[in-house]
C-alpha cells in the first residue's frame, strides 16, 4: 500500500503491543527482535516490498517499536507505520546489502547495544525466511552477553483471533476470490492458453470487488492441469487448456495485505464417474469438517472428522487439512501455527481463520474444493459463497 | 511451468553441475546442500511454489543431484526435474510441515547419513531466505561428525555467465517488459485508480508478447507516485493517479523463470524543471556507465562512472546502481552476486546479465529510468528498446 489511508488505527497497534508483550513477559524475554514481514506488519503497519534484505522490527518492554532496515526503506517506514517519531526507524547503509564483507546483522547488534540491551534476554525468529543461519550468527557475535533465544512464532500466535476491522479487510478479500473465481467460470474454455487465464484471474483480483482494490496474494496463482495436477504447487505456462482435463485454480484475493485463499476445480467435458466419487467423498467430508468448527473444540476435531468420513467414501488424505490465515506476505499465505490435523489441540476461539484445505491429489489429476472460515460465537461462517462444487464446462 | 516442454536440454543441466562441481572442488566439499529456489531450479530444472516449506538439492561429487522435500511436492520434482530415477526424488511426511513438535531438516540430516556423507565436509547456504537459523541448527543436531560449512552464493556465482538459451528467455522477458510498459503509456491517465493499472500491467505480462507467455515475476510491481515515490519499495493501492505527479513503475517481465527488470517514471502533466535536470543527469551518467560495460573491466567501473557523471551534475546516489540478474524466485529478482558499486572488482564477462539500476530518489519523488543489459564480446546490448525518458502525458 501507499499513504493513501492507514490500516489500522494506533490504538489497535497498540493493543497489539499489548498482547506480544504479555507473550514476551511469559517468555521472560526483555526484547525480540521480529524479521517476519507480516509480523513487522502486524505490529507497526509497516508494508513495502523490502524483505529480500535484512530488516526487522525491535520491541521492549516500553515505549514504541522501533523499524529498523536498508536507509532508503527507512523512507517506506516513514509512509507506512504508526510510529511517529523518527527515533523509531533506523537505516542502515546500502554497503551492507548483500556485501559478503560485511553483514546487516552486525549493525543491528549494535543498534541494541545502543538500546542497553547487550545483556539482555532477547528473542529471535530462528525458524523464519527472513532470519538466516548467518543472521543468526552475526548477531550472536555482536551481542557475547546477551541471551538470544528463540521466539518463532510468538508473535504469529498474537495473530489467530482477528479484530473486527482485520476481519472486515478479510471479507473484502473473500469478495475479491469470489470475483477471481467468477472469471475462470467465465471465460476458461478449450484451447485457451492457461497463461492467458492467469492473465485474466490477475486482473480481476487487483481491480477488486465490491469497490475494494486487490493486493497482491502471499502465493501466485497455481493452476495445473490433468497430470500435472496430481503435483500442488505448479504454476502455469502456455499450454492451451484441454477437453475432458480437470484443472485446479488455489487462488487467494487479497486487500490491504490480509488473505482469503479458496480452491476451485474446473472439469472441461463429461466429469469421469471416479472425479464424481471423489467430489461427493470430499463434500461429505467438508460438512463433517465444518461441524467441527465450533468454539471450545480443538483444531484437530475437523481435521478427524473430515478424515473419518473420507476415509468411509474409500479416499484418504495424509497431508493437513487447514491452517491458519490473515494478513501475510510471500511467500506463504498461511500464519504458521495452528493446522487442522491429528495432534494439533489447540482450541478454536471467535475471531480465529482458516483455510480448510480438504485438498484431494487423484493418481491422474486433483481435486481442490476449500473454504477459508471464521469462527464465530457459536459456530462457523464461510468467508466466500462460491458455489462448492466441481465446476463443469462442455 | 508445468511439463509440457522441459527448460533446458540434460546436457545444459550436466554442464551447470561440472561447472559446480569445480567450485565445490576448490572449496573443499564433498556434498552441497541448495536451499535456494533459484539455484535448484539452475542446478535441476525444479519448479513449483513450494519454498515455504524446508526442501533442498544435494549434490555431491559423483552421479544426479538428489531434490528432497515435502512429499506432495516430490510429485512435481518428478515432473520437473532433469532427473529420471524415482531415487533422485526424496520426499518427508507431511507431519514435519511447520511443526513444532519436529523439523524436516532432522529428515534431511537421515538422508545425507544415508548417502554415507555423516563425516562428509558438507556446504550449506547459511545466508538465504530458505535456510534458517533453526534449520542450520536441527542439520547440525543430525550430523554430529560432519563438517558443515557455509556456501552462500557458491551456485549463485556458476549462474552469471548465461548459457544461449538462457539469454533467449531473458529476451522473450525483454519483450514481455516492453509491452508491459507499452501498456502503462497507454493506459495511465489521471483519475485512474492505481490498482486497476496495475491489473493491466499484470495481464499484459502474464500474457507475454511475441508468441511467448509470461511467468510471474519475482517481485510483485512496484508503482509509488508523488511523496510515495521517495520510497522506493512501495506497492500500490487504490489512490486515484494525479495530474502533476511523478509515478515510477519498478517491474519485470519473466518467461520460464527468467527475468527481465526495466523502471520507467511517468508524469502526467508538465514535468517541472527540477525533473528535467535531473533527467538529464540520469541520461548522461547511464550514457557513462554503459560505456564502460564491457568485458574485461570490473564492476565497479561501471558505478563509478555513473557516479561521477552524476555528482558532476549535482546529484548524488549513495546506494548499488546495478546487480546481476537471470532465473529468480522470490522474494528478489537479483542473482546476489555482483553489484555496481564501488569496491565490486568482479571482471566482466561476456554472457553476464544485469539490471543496470540508476534510479534516484529525489526530497519529493522518485526518477527511476533503468536499463537490464547484456555484456557481449565487444561491448554490451540493452535488452530492451523501451523509449529512455520521463515519459508524458497531459
Amino acid at each position: 500500500m501507499t499513504t493513501y489511508e492507514k490500516n489500522f488505527t494506533t490504538a489497535e497497534y497498540q493493543r497489539r503491543i499489548v498482547k506480544t508483550r504479555r507473550a514476551m513477559d511469559a517468555a521472560g524475554l526483555d526484547a525480540i527482535v521480529i524479521c517476519d514481514p507480516s509480523n513487522m506488519s502486524w505490529l507497526t503497519g509497516y508494508d513495502g516490498w523490502s524483505f529480500y534484505v535484512y530488516q526487522g522490527v525491535v520491541l521492549t518492554m516500553e515505549g514504541e517499536p522501533v523499524w529498523w532496515g536498508r536507509a532508503m526503506d527507512a523512507l517506506g517506514a516513514r509512509r507506512t507505520v504508526f510510529m511517529e517519531n523518527d527515533d523509531n526507524i533506523r537505516g542502515y547503509d546500502d554497503t551492507f546489502v548483500q556485501n559478503t564483507e560485511k553483514h546487516p546483522m552486525e549493525e543491528l547488534a549494535r543498534l541494541l547495544c545502543e538500546f542497553g540491551l547487550e545483556k539482555a534476554k532477547i528473542g529471535v525468529e530462528m525458524d523464519n525466511y527472513y532470519y538466516s543461519a548467518t543472521a543468526h550468527l552475526k548477531l550472536l557475535e555482536g551481542l557475547p552477553d546477551a541471551k538470544v533465544t528463540d521466539c518463532s512464532g510468538l508473535v504469529n500466535w498474537q495473530r489467530a483471533v482477528k479484530s473486527e476491522r482485520e476481519i472486515e479487510y478479510m471479507q473484502r478479500a473473500a469478495r475479491i476470490v469470489e470475483a477471481m473465481h467468477e472469471t475462470i467460470r467465465e471465460m476458461a474454455e478449450p484451447g485457451m492458453r492457461k497463461n492467458d487465464l492467469i492473465a485474466e484471474i490477475y486482473a480481476t483480483g487487483i481491480r477488486g470487488a465490491d469497490g475494494y482494490w486487490g493486493d497482491y496474494p502471499a502465493i501466485v496463482p497455481m493452476a495445473p492441469s490433468g497430470l500435472d495436477a496430481t503435483a500442488p504447487h505448479l504454476t502455469w505456462d502456455d499450454r492451451p487448456m484441454e477437453v475432458n482435463e480437470a484443472t485446479f485454480f488455489e487462488i487467494a484475493g487479497a486487500h490491504r495485505r490480509y488473505q482469503c485463499p479458496q480452491s476451485r476445480t474446473l472439469f472441461l467435458g463429461e466429469v469421469p464417474a471416479k472425479y464424481r466419487k471423489a467430489e461427493k467423498a470430499v463434500l461429505n467430508a467438508i460438512e463433517a469438517g465444518l461441524a467441527q468448527a465450533k468454539p471450545g473444540n480443538q483444531a484437530q476435531d475437523i481435521a478427524n472428522a473430515f478424515n473419518a468420513t473420507l476415509n468411509k467414501a474409500g479416499f484418504e488424505k495424509d497431508s493437513r487439512c487447514g491452517y491458519a490465515i490473515g494478513i501475510s506476505y510471500p511467500p506463504d499465505w498461511g500464519e504458521r501455527t495452528i493446522s487442522f490435523r491429528r495432534g494439533d489441540t489447540t482450541i478454536l476461539e471467535p475471531g480465529m481463520t482458516f483455510h480448510f484445505m480438504p485438498a484431494l491429489w487423484l493418481d491422474d489429476g486433483g481435486l481442490e474444493i476449500t473454504e477459508p472460515i471464521l469462527i464465530t460465537e457459536d459456530g462457523h461462517e464461510c468467508f466466500c459463497n462460491t458455489p462448492r462444487e466441481i465446476w463443469v464446462k462442455k
